[in-house]
């Protein structure tokens, strides 16, 4: 796993040191009787200085290493303030005394490349390893994601299950998060998205982008794409998704009814939910946000 | 009521045209069954076009003239979008069938006067009728909100009941609903606020607003101050406050332990909620959102 499309060791790469891995907390706010805190770290693998929320329960100081963890990766233009601020998710894992990082969408900053368009650059990485340039140096964001991440927020958070990890997102990050829990099966105990993006290879978000970060030989893009990975995985995970019916972008980005189709074929059980009505909004996803995390928590009582 | 502090009648308030009153819907988002959508309309009282949140319950539809409507007053900066991103509270609102209304927290647009500051101007109403230059002729928030709101969403919306209202708000929207309420015990059926500012008067962001607002001359400053209110009041409502308790402004511009002792004084029963380590965001906010609505559903049950 992980080794996919690895672009040549850039020097921030030659090793961590402690003071690259330190992590600063920037926010901190009683919620829900948890704490809904930000946090900065210069990260090895991006080269670059990233942020991410972590919601830590009411229950994680009595806790050492027994909260499982859920990972949320958002989607295009999001930073990790829009799922902290809009999803209501502290509510229910302060019941159920899980923690959540939500990191955010891209590497950032001036030295980063970026494109003026939305769908491309910096808040749109696609959750992969890019092999092109200019991109390839910055956007690993699948490193990123699998391995230093976990790495830090277990390091850092002594309430953090170094077992139970799941991981869920939304649109571009639920094309992320089923992506990176099919190509890791042994590192997530369940995956969930809402309105995500299922085959990226043949949509115009995931074409372009696609070809911008790894080039124009599409055989190297079905490792990157659920609907491909799924139709080989051997490992079967626990598996939700949430579609709203009045989505404006189901029919040109999303292709459920495909994924469905792929799923079936493949005999991997699928927890799919259609909602009549509901948008791509952060509305929608509040709304079945409870259900979400119950979902998950149901993987980790297994 | 209401009359305080008019200012001379501009032209757009020579009497309301079909035209003026017209409201127009520019989003709308399914949202835990029910609607949360966003309006504009001209207001004949502000002399300015006007946006709000209104949050349908999933009953509307079903129960004419029944859903009780409870009205949201933001803090200073915000406009209508805060409230119906961050709050969660339309989670409660449909479990209980009522309706939310969320104004901007002042007139807007570049005709209307401004000040650089973030506590002055627009953003930074404090929900009063202004008689000062350059305020005046615009800033008549509390006419907007006690008389044209209501009349606007309960002309708009067949759900709307005409005899169950409440308000509540936070920051300067906790002043705005005690004070609202407390003049107009008539038309509100109960009241709470989160991290209300409680004595305009004796605070700094108070003292810069009344002053520029209504002028040097403090008499007529005590007609728009919750503490100087409710020491007079004589009908009692249902009157809940919660404050966090590591609330950066609870100091200098709060006041609550004063605010209490004028309840205890005037023998006006206050249901207060001191919360250890919650600060001023939403993050308390959606913690306890669910507690102040269903402290209203009570009020309308009586």
């Amino acid at each position: 796993m992980g080794s996919e499309g690895r672009a040549a060791p850039a020097p921030w790469r030659s090793g961590t040191s402690p003071e690259k891995d330190r992590m600063e907390r920037i926010e901190t706010h009683l919620s829900y009787g948890g704490r809904q805190e930000v946090w900065k770290h210069l990260s090895t693998t991006l080269g670059c200085e990233m942020r991410l929320g972590v919601y830590l329960p009411p229950q994680a100081p009595q806790r050492p290493r027994e909260c499982p963890v859920l990972y949320w990766l958002s989607g295009l233009t999001c930073t990790e303030q829009n799922f902290i601020t809009k999803a209501d998710a502290q509510r229910t894992a302060a019941r159920l005394g899980c923690i959540i990082v939500a990191p955010d969408t891209s590497p950032r900053g001036a030295t980063v490349p970026n494109d003026e368009a939305y769908d491309l650059g910096q808040g749109a990485s696609f959750y992969l390893n890019a092999t092109e340039p200019p991109w390839a140096t910055h956007f690993q964001m699948y490193d990123y994601i699998v391995k230093e991440l976990p790495m830090l927020v277990e390091a850092q958070f002594e309430s953090a299950s170094t077992r139970l990890r799941s991981i869920f997102g939304h649109s571009m990050g639920g094309h992320g998060a089923l992506m990176i829990a099919l190509k890791n099966p042994d590192r997530y105990a369940s995956v969930s998205a809402f309105s995500p993006i299922l085959a990226p290879s043949r949509v115009p978000w995931g074409i372009k982008a696609f070809t911008a970060y790894l080039g124009e030989d599409r055989s190297t893009w079905a490792q990157w794409d659920s609907s491909e990975l799924l139709a080989q995985a051997t490992a079967k995970l626990p598996l939700r998704i949430d579609q709203g019916l009045n989505d404006e972008f189901l029919a040109s980005q999303l292709q459920t009814e495909n994924f469905s189709a792929v799923c079936e074929r493949a005999n991997y059980p699928l927890n799919l939910n259609l909602h009549p009505g509901y948008d791509h909004s952060y509305y929608f996803i509040a709304s079945f946000m409870e259900e979400h995390i119950e979902f998950h928590h149901r993987a980790w009582l297994r």
